[in-house]
């Protein structure tokens, strides 16, 4: 088969850095352009160093007609960049998958207050296919125009969805409590980003509202086919890479056991390649995935009493972002979802 | 005014050297004797190489008559050992502060089934003084034993406290979602702790219950005056020192504003050395207060919900162990309560 | 062609960790044994949940009839273990791959007194094949026993060897100031590598000596036919893997310029897989080769003095041990070099 | 006595918090105005939460008419600022310690080619005095203008210099292997300096050159009354604070032992109130110097060969900045030497 011609707009951030790697080894991806203002004329592996001898192409002006010829095109650019080519884009037959967030909020009202701009192409939100494969592989397979999900939201959704789906919480008062390392924060030069600013440090942040939350909503809601009322606070945790999500919820029937929980949550999940339902009374640590798509999560339901605490973890950059959209594409185009991604996880 | 001949049992941990660390400098202390059956002979900045030119002792073995001189020991030995010296030597007329948690829980059946042994001596118990100063300084003057609170409840319970007092919030779900830094875990070696096992890597642990939880309810059901439903979970994060406590609660009445809220925790507090509460909108960093024996905490009600969150951080050795040691010392011996306190927090 | 039936003799450390996670991906090897004493009945992927879905093995006791059946056994155990069995093995038709330091030196005498044990075989030292392949290929194609390369002798070989070989340098006074991150001492619970001992920190150690040292200058001095005056002193750097060398020595001849030197080391090692020598007046990072087999070096001539600066960073648990025992493995079986070692380093 | 009226222009960086630290609890100093002329209006302790409740001061814009009524002015400023001020202030009687390199190096045209720019008082680099107080102390005491040393300067100078001075090793072949943590490179936003960038990887930075080099070779000329031949390469460690210098030499006569010298270097600096040659076989590690002025130093000669090792760590920020500054205050004003500088190293 033909290699999938591919062309990344963007791509000097940490999740273009984290998508560069994933297709330097994915044998059915033929990487044609990848596009910076910034950077254009700067070979990837001079920018990025660890792709030296694995990756042998330089970044070039944006020039749509260079993309067109593309039979998939990734963003991985800031907010409200994609929204501005992909309209061209989908018209030339290109599929595209957009890692930041202007295809993610289906209610243009709430992605337009909580992003602070005018979206540029409403209409096409309304065809984005939401790319959480483990929710909606089917409408994938058919997508033109793929919204990556966020990190915390990837973590938290594989964390409550199957209490959600299954009716087994009272959704009055579920609490997400979520820690991210700071390649969260992207690879800009910031000053609260220094090593010497945030290594040795533990902080809340973003606290009256985070971008992530209507989206988290959005996706619980609809599962729940009600107004669920969540609590989400991000913190910062000194390491680069990794996001995990402690979710809080009172069981709202005494029928459910904390094994049929398990039980539950395995069946669940139990054809995904990517998550994983670890042994009743695991801790899952960010380490065990990390490099990896992977999603680990463990339930707990502490001193039998009637709350119940997910553990949910995965590397923000990968099943958080570039992994997540290298699924996307695997199943985008029929290839083995696993393709590329087969990548045991780097411990210690 | 003579100084208070001081004796330290153990020490050999990091709230002990911690406790070295703030007496080296406190005018009003004469450390005589620090006791070690591993390590005496053994010079104490030999050990903590951090101590030399400051601290000129050396461990020496146990021996209860040379404690017997003293006018105060330090217990900052494992859980069990201060119960079977302290009523030796509190018969003596010395006073005790114990930093481990022999005496902190009133209800020896709890105790004894969290820390899995027989207590060595209930009946001092009953007589010991819970030392958090916020809410026992006058008991702590008249106490001649004095339990240190764990880390984990001073951060909660300060947090929590003027809500509860106050009957502002619903205690039948308050969640304390905590994060430790590893010298929580102590000194001794494991492989658990280990720079390659514990950095680059976060995890909860001890979900299905950790020995702080019947301390935190403790604490919260004597303000409560009745029984609350509290989810903790600590967590590890990749860091030497400092926690960091988010907290959750609802509100229970719609008469107190989130401005109210934050007038009647600067009221609470106004007066206390130790406790810093944030302006409004603030996210305190563990960092802020490393070294020092600060609790700093803000206050938020995210998107006007009836959530109210509570942000509480200190630095595990100090507030958390060590220097509220020092404070209770100083409150029981009538010295200036920030008497080799006044330390200024290590930043960056 | 049918797949290399393995063994693994210990395995519970970070090398054998790390040597499972690059024997999973490869797709000519079968793992058919690994043995601790200690782990027995264990499984790999609970010891190392990095490893969980990837690798279906446990721990059994050791047994060297169940070892004779393999093609390879490699041994990744503490110094002193892979002397006793080794023999048995070879005789067997087995090949070894040794990632500890039994037969590495051939001095024996030397290795006897570094080591402090008397060596168990000192006949079969003799035909060991010292496993650094860009200087030992064609005696590693042959070999029945392989001494893999120590971790810190790997990345000054490397650096210095063409200095040497060419002549351009004074021997009389060799530095190799080398830093390492802290998996370099090890899985074993020890207070040195704590992570609130060893983060937050940097020092020296074992400067009076090292047993690196006779390694490296064993390989110096095979390659200059004559003695040669070294100063190793390792550092202990705050980090997980990693091993930087900078390397300091007079040049000895005024004929050879840097960019005659530079062109020398291209040449030397163009047709090497692993060894990349990186534009004139760079500066590699430990990071850039993490999780990989590569060595990367520069090489600078500070203000156009007599004195040349080689940096060269490899990841210590791949080209500076597992990774090298497969590169190794591919080598001595006729496998592609590069097999399961594709793999792009992990960056941030 | 009076306090000492104190000014600081600049501040906003790394040097400028640690001073403020330090300040903050001298008794003998009131900090009378701050300037930042891109802070102005903030409150330090905005700006710097580490000093809430401990410095009650805000940011002004610069104003030479206030600097004018200090006693004594602290530049904390990038390097270049404080030449353009200083002679009006020195002229106004107002002593004045730079921690910038605008009055370090003696040779003009030295200084003018390392830091890019033409000198704005060359007059006054004569009369300044390099603020190394082991070295200059009676100078310091006279001083109107004191150039306080660079970091890597300090180590490296306190660790040579009695070497040098007593003619014991050959000059011919100095090596300085030099490591920084990350507070070395500011509070500036930089990519480099990004916790995704800096953490969890080692590199040597700046072989070409560093400014640092002709500081270090004035003072080891200086001491010798002749050139040294000296390589210094710094590398960027992964944590926030400490240097840890390894320098290297040849001893150039037979007739000194390491005993002789170890026995040299505490008689050299028997005296010194932050210098402390730790007993013969020591590594110094740089946390046990963490936040305190302290100068930490060890000699080795590895395998009783020829070669010197010596060791020696600082806290950037303290001895090698902000800390010796106060120093050189202290002795300036004729103050105890060691007032405000009291502080136990923080440890873990």
């Amino acid at each position: 088969m033909a290699q999938i011609k591919t062309g990344i707009v963007g791509g000097t951030g940490y999740t273009g850095v984290e998508l560069l790697r994933l297709l330097a080894n994915h044998s059915d991806v033929a990487l044609q352009v990848i596009t910076s203002r910034s950077e254009a004329g700067l070979a990837v592996s001079d920018l990025f160093p660890n792709l030296r001898n694995y990756m042998d192409i330089q970044f070039t002006e944006p020039d749509v007609n260079a993309l067109k010829n593309c039979d998939l095109v990734f963003f991985a650019t800031p907010n409200g960049v994609a929204m501005k080519m992909v309209p061209e884009l989908i018209e030339a037959g290109v599929k595209v998958i957009d890692l930041a967030a202007d295809f993610r909020i289906k209610d243009i009202a709430v992605w337009e207050r909580w992003y602070g701009m005018t979206h540029a192409c409403p209409e096409y939100v309304e065809q984005a296919v939401y790319g959480l494969p483990e929710i909606n592989r089917n409408a994938i397979k058919q997508a033109r125009l793929i919204a990556n999900p966020g990190c915390y939201p990837t973590a938290v959704q594989l964390g409550f969805l199957p209490l959600i789906e299954n009716n087994l919480i009272n959704t009055d008062f579920l609490v997400a409590d979520c820690k991210s390392g700071v390649s969260g924060a992207g690879r800009g030069a910031s000053v609260g980003a220094l090593l010497c600013e945030a290594s040795e440090s533990f902080k809340a942040y973003a606290v009256p509202g985070h971008r992530h939350l209507p989206e988290i909503k959005q996706g619980l809601e609809l599962a729940h086919k009600n107004a669920v009322d969540l609590t989400f606070v991000p913190h910062l945790t000194p390491m680069i890479r990794g996001i995990e999500a402690t979710l809080y919820a009172k069981v709202s029937t005494d029928a459910a056991t904390l094994s049929d929980i398990q039980v539950m949550y395995e069946q669940t999940y139990q054809h995904e390649p990517f998550v994983d339902i670890l042994p009743a009374g695991s801790h899952p640590e960010t380490r065990t995935v990390k490099g990896s798509n992977l999603c680990r999560i463990a339930i707990h339901q502490p001193q039998d009493n009637d709350t119940i605490v997910v553990l949910s973890v995965i590397d923000n950059l990968v099943k958080g972002a570039a992994g997540q959209a290298v699924q996307n594409m695997n199943i985008a185009f029929d290839l083995d979802e696993k393709a590329g991604l087969n990548i045991v996880p780097l411990m210690p």
